[in-house]
């Protein structure tokens, strides 16, 4: 894949598409003091990588390619992924930060405690999509604003669950282990590889990203099953050719796959639990790119080890990153990957170029984009409650 | 996924899908002579895998599930996967035998020399799709009917083409390769890692698979290509949503992820040679689930290590199985498989019902399918010539 970087005007027409122009008679909902502000950003580091790619914008290095833009302006950036501990480099800005930039991929995980000691914060934004890092209610109470780049990796994510969706039915990896330990064995691939074609696969929760799946998947002709909160417009649902399925439980049996597409919320967590694994049919498989959270992290091992689960796909783990004996990592028929689909080179310029347009709006105390608040006046944004 | 065994009647269902009823009329081309027949199969070996699934037709041991029904006609069937050598199992039924059945998962490699050795030999088929295992001139002077189950796992091998382009895109091996052996680096994974929306994806050749995986990608908003040898009529072609490149070597330099979809022929034979693949943008992407030998196998090596080519990936090697020193075994950034995508279970019953219905055919002496004919009353169908 070519390496060019995107020109700037490129970065810009891909910012304007994901932020909708909002009339500028909008009230201030966000009084972003005059002056210069401080601003922390923290993201994954790259080191080697970081100069491989020069659209790389995601990582510390990188700074979301915002850093010579807001230093012009006079306002303070500082970039880290140091997050973790009394000592670190976040713990050290946090009483007078005025505004978090953080990503899912390697979260600046935002308590009460650290809350209530950020006495200047305003502001926290997450590059990328989910805030489930920070702890809302708290932030809500404090009157913070919290935002994401709705959208700006819902196409990324998708993407990735078709390809971890047919590395499970294929049984993909192991024919790819046999060729890098120098064997040939067909048969101890094929016994358990299938077709997509004909199988039934399930959405736990289908919102953009789970949408944009069921539309991907439209061609291979599945049986598709969606359950949600809310049911699709009848026109919609027949577009996207998937059945609502309201009861959770009952959709379980049915699936050859399970997708989870449902944030990380209070009535989630832990939602995929010994018990609700047992309802699933024996044999399936399951894709998590939404949270790890929401699976019991010792049931999905054990499942997998019975053969219950018979394959488990995901990018996203509790805790981030992965302890080195974290159970997923050694557990049968896995096709686990660290944080990535969200990540993309592409998710990065769209989310980064979403960012800069949420912090100019900050500076001129307009509205952001109203799909991207999740913490806004005190409240949370419904799919949060 | 479950491993009910299909009832009867679904394998019969999909044999009448795949073979469409020909008038009973049809003078008969294929003289088979009456009483019992000698038939020889050559699949691979499952050995402990065997057992494992009730639907696993397309081994040795499942021998595609039509031992009863020709033992009981009278017919002698013996199955074997040692197919090399002057001492090979294959090679002591080869004066005898009335029909030979393979797969290209485990090609019996059927020479001018073999065929001249085959005094009884009327009948070659293909429990799959391909012939290029078989001297076809050599079949076609000798008068044998060359056939194959056309059809049967197009979609298996379409399906895993998609995975494949994913894999390569998305980056996904060295992620989980971070897992496995205990490390955690996005940045590792992501500098490299793209969407495939809005990326040029371009066919090379554009048959039966290359149309269904056409279809399948087109959700995923990409600029979609295709070469071959002749133009699909607009209506298709609009419907697909692909734009036909006359010129080989003027549609490689377009692409950023190029899938081979052509048979080998001696006009594909090491079509991918180094000065072609030197025609494809830096960094390119290449998916090859056809055949091994389209490419130049030290140049695709060389590419991969130079760079030139970003990610390569595919079932199909030459000879098969690969041997252990293999250079696609060791290249950077392969993603590569034994020869799998076409033998999942779902289309072992479908070509085992498809051999099974030509072999009923056959000794009735009425014709087949008639796009299952690779040679037939001395020529070759016409994509092989």
């Amino acid at each position: 894949m070519a390496m060019k970087r995107v020109a700037a005007t490129a970065v810009r027409a891909i910012s304007s598409s994901e932020s909708p122009v909002l009339p500028t008679t909008f009230s201030r909902e966000l009084h972003a003091s005059p002056g210069s502000k401080k601003i922390v950003g923290v993201f994954y580091k790259a080191n080697e990588y970081a100069k491989l790619n020069p659209n790389f914008v995601g990582c510390v290095e990188g700074a979301l390619g915002i850093r010579e833009w807001l230093e012009s302006q006079g306002h303070q950036y500082i970039v880290t992924d140091d997050k973790e501990g009394p000592n670190s480099e976040l713990e050290k800005h946090i009483e007078d930060l005025h505004v978090l930039i953080t990503t899912p991929f390697h979260p600046a995980y935002v308590t009460a405690e650290r809350i209530k000691k950020a006495k200047n914060l305003q502001l926290l934004l997450t590059a990328g999509i989910g805030s489930d890092h920070i702890d809302l209610n708290a932030a809500a109470a404090a009157k913070l604003t919290v935002a994401e780049v709705t959208g700006s990796n819902v196409v990324s994510v998708a993407e990735d669950e078709l390809m971890r969706i047919l590395i499970l039915v294929r049984n993909f990896l192991p024919g790819h282990h046999q060729v890098i330990s120098g064997e040939w064995n067909v048969a101890g691939i094929a016994y358990r590889a299938y077709d997509l074609e004909g199988k039934t696969v399930g959405t736990v929760g289908c919102g953009r990203i789970g949408r944009l799946l069921l539309q991907r998947l439209k061609p291979f002709n599945c049986n598709l099953l969606y359950h949600d909160r809310i049911k699709m417009d009848p026109e919609l649902e027949n577009q996207i050719g998937a059945k609502f399925e309201e009861d959770l439980d009952a959709m379980l049996p049915k699936c050859d796959v399970i997708v989870i597409n449902t944030p990380l919320t209070d009535k989630t967590r832990g939602l995929f639990d010994k018990d609700r694994i047992a309802k699933c049919k024996k044999g399936v498989l399951i894709v998590n790119n939404a949270r790890g959270a929401i699976m019991d992290t010792q049931a999905v091992a054990d499942a997998c080890s019975s053969g219950h689960i018979a394959g488990y796909s995901g990018d996203v783990w509790y805790p981030q990153p992965a302890p080195k004996d974290h159970p997923w990592r050694y557990m049968p028929n896995q096709a686990m990957t660290p944080h990535i689909s969200g990540t993309t080179i592409d998710a990065q310029l769209r989310y980064a170029a979403g960012v800069k347009d949420m912090l100019e709006r900050y500076f001129k105390g307009e509205e952001f984009p109203a799909q991207n608040y999740i913490v806004k006046e005190g409240e949370l944004a419904s799919q949060y409650r």
